[in-house]
């Protein structure tokens, strides 16, 4: 029987190999049972979600046993008194946000793949995405897990408690280590109450300097109102000005830009403490010149901005495509380093920053580049993050793709635990191998 | 050189025996050499935080070394743009606290014991407090850790980023471990934008079924405003009128009184959200009376009725305290089979239920006891707990004295899988011996 050309590669386009068999299990105790299966004879498993990933952590090897959660995909039931979800891991993130909207709730975790990525595999990555600044990443949202173990035990950690201290809270070892210690069979997802309508505003900043102290003066101010901050640099607006023909009410000119985001709740309006503080940025000049949203169509326009990375992509490609994180006072000097360098290295190539500095989160496309020059590409960007208390991955995760520079940013005891873990949760070595470390 | 009193037991009580030694140290490396040398001679240490512990876990053995943090209580630094503190985790919860005041920002973990307990036991508990609803425990405020590991490894995962994907996060194998894993000794934690005045209001309900659909309406209404939500049982009440000599501006005879309190950004003010609230919960008939505080004098009273328990505990003594985690759902099922079966068993004792809904949190201080009726009236109120998907324990941690009944809430699987993290990370069993599982 041929394998479905679906599950042999993911979003990165990584390909391995074609696996023996792909299963698609309807029951955490038929997954169990092929895991037990598989656990006896030393055989290797490939654990795929929605095949959205960007680091190729669900690309199947040759021979694999590949594990699909697609099937899974019942939302169990919701306490819509407390607002809490029990949904099986193969669930797409959209069908527990519109669960959780029938049910008069807000399931906040939220990305562009929302449609084919699955919510077991959105935890084993611990996704961010586009609220965290309110809300979290997914270890915000997860209250419990239900896991397959290495040897086919299902542990059931579903918790759903908002606090508990009776040891170890085993379901932080399922998220965010991409399969490696067990696989996500079952969730409890804490949802939010449904928020208001959002204020939107553009602002056009000095340096990275100033939109740190921005950052700093909207959060005291609006604290937990404050939903988005997403920044971009000159270059970047101008590649997307360039391909979405938008035109911007503020002046172009400026070395960054920021689209600003208040929330209250819902049936309040945030609009007037956004106004309240970019009054005071004026002021102060944290910012050169701002813009508030007047119509849904205006926001729409600020967001458009920021969401042309699509037609980005394809303009720019062959790309390579970051996700870095660093605290905010490394941001600066970090990227007039990276910029400089490949300015240097790549003159022919468009090198665009942005992302969420909330989440501490730096975001780089740069292209077009041959796939020869990639690896430069990346150890020029990542050599950059040493000592600087970074990340190499905020959000897509290390998979395969990344594995060879986690070291700039984890260190050797560090390494040396994950190795441990891994050894102790699975000693066979037969789930995901190969992924984060070796 | 015999040994000071304080090293030999915490607020629990519990004796088990004179220490070896009692070690200081006053650095990491300091801490590790000692940890290294007990290593080699598979010598069992206890460590030890403030000695605030309810559950024993810091009280050492017969020919235990003690390593206590107090010395090591630096505030290293402060990054006042981001909010992020590095701290050593002897240095005690009021001093992070004063720290993060001083520079312009907030501390939100607050528990009576702040002056005494350390930063590092709060973090080994997952301490949660008076403030869980809005801002989470213990584990929501500290983004990473460094830990001495059982053979003297020094593991930084001092990570400062909101978001990160890249393998596994580290910090979450140590808060709420109970030093079972390593010993925490420096920590990243973040810091909140300061908070405006608080607005107080009482209400009286009808029954914990009210009591969590006014819960629910109060979180969809006011989000992230709303900071205590706390519940006390009739008996509570009139417990704590009879002792501080209080008079309520509500009627006093209803089966629950709420304690709410509602917080906005600083400089700003939430009473009228909370009045809205409130009249729309006497509309709906979820509350039967209600009282906002007009004043700070009121405020004070109102809180004064629930933190007279230092007087109660003092009334009733020898008292047995409770710190049980439920589904709201559960709770008022729960708590009307526990205070049926102790009434009929100890009708001579009063059963005080009161707790932090939102936090899932119900405790129950009963007393007076013979301590030969210790093991019964824990038999009692945790054998309810089964098949709740709750926990014995919300806040306090397990150390001994909870140990017997952990097999209540967790699952064979959970404790299998906690006892093979244990022999992974520590495989000698000299960090905590026989805290949390054997």
């Amino acid at each position: 029987m041929s394998i479905d050309p679906r599950y042999l590669t993911d979003w990165s386009g990584l390909s391995r190999g074609i696996p023996k068999v792909v299963h698609r299990p309807r029951s955490t105790d038929e997954l169990s049972a092929i895991v037990r299966d598989c656990d006896a004879s030393g055989q290797k498993i490939t654990i795929q979600g929605g095949m959205t990933g960007l680091a190729g952590g669900a690309v199947p090897a040759d021979g694999d046993v590949v594990i699909n959660l697609e099937r899974m995909n019942q939302i169990e039931s919701i306490d819509e008194l407390e607002g809490i979800m029990l949904v099986q891991a193969g669930a797409t993130l959209q069908q527990v946000q519109e669960a959780a909207e029938q049910a008069g709730w807000f399931f906040p975790v939220d990305l562009g793949a929302r449609g084919t990525c699955q919510v077991g595999g959105n935890a084993a990555t611990n996704a961010g995405g586009d609220r965290v600044i309110r809300y979290g990443t997914m270890r915000d949202s997860v209250l419990g897990v239900e896991a397959v173990l290495a040897d086919g035990t299902v542990l059931n950690s579903l918790t759903r408690l908002i606090k508990n201290s009776s040891g170890l809270d085993l379901r932080f070892l399922f998220i965010g280590s991409e399969g490696t210690l067990g696989i996500i069979t079952r969730l409890t997802l804490k949802l939010q109450p449904v928020p208001g309508a959002g204020a939107t505003a553009l602002a056009c900043v000095s340096s990275m300097t100033q939109l740190a102290k921005l950052l700093r003066d909207m959060k005291l101010a609006l604290g937990n109102k404050l939903s988005a901050f997403e920044f971009m640099s000159e270059r970047f607006v101008a590649q997307s000005l360039e391909l979405t023909g938008l035109a911007l009410p503020v002046d172009t000119s400026a070395p960054w830009f920021v689209l600003i985001e208040a929330t209250g709740e819902h049936g309040t309006d945030a609009g007037e403490a956004l106004q309240h503080s970019l009054e005071q940025a004026l002021e102060k000049e944290t910012i050169i010149d701002c813009a508030v949203a007047a119509s849904i169509a205006d926001a729409e326009d600020f967001w458009r901005l920021r969401e042309s990375i699509p037609e980005i992509l394809t303009h720019l490609r062959p790309t390579v495509n970051f996700d870095c994180g660093l605290p905010w006072s490394q941001t600066g000097d970090y990227v007039a380093a990276v910029e400089a360098a490949m300015d240097e290295k790549f003159p022919a190539a468009k090198h665009l920053f942005f992302g969420h500095l909330g989440d501490n989160n730096i975001h780089l496309i740069t292209g077009p580049h041959d796939e020869s020059a990639f690896h430069e590409v990346e150890e020029t960007v990542y050599a950059g993050l040493k000592n600087r208390q970074a990340t190499i991955s905020s959000e897509h995760g290390i998979g395969f793709l990344k594995k060879p520079f986690l070291h700039y940013t984890r260190s050797d005891a560090e390494l040396a635990t994950l190795r441990r873990l891994k050894s102790a949760m699975d000693p066979k070595g037969t789930l995901n191998p190969g992924r984060v470390v070796d």
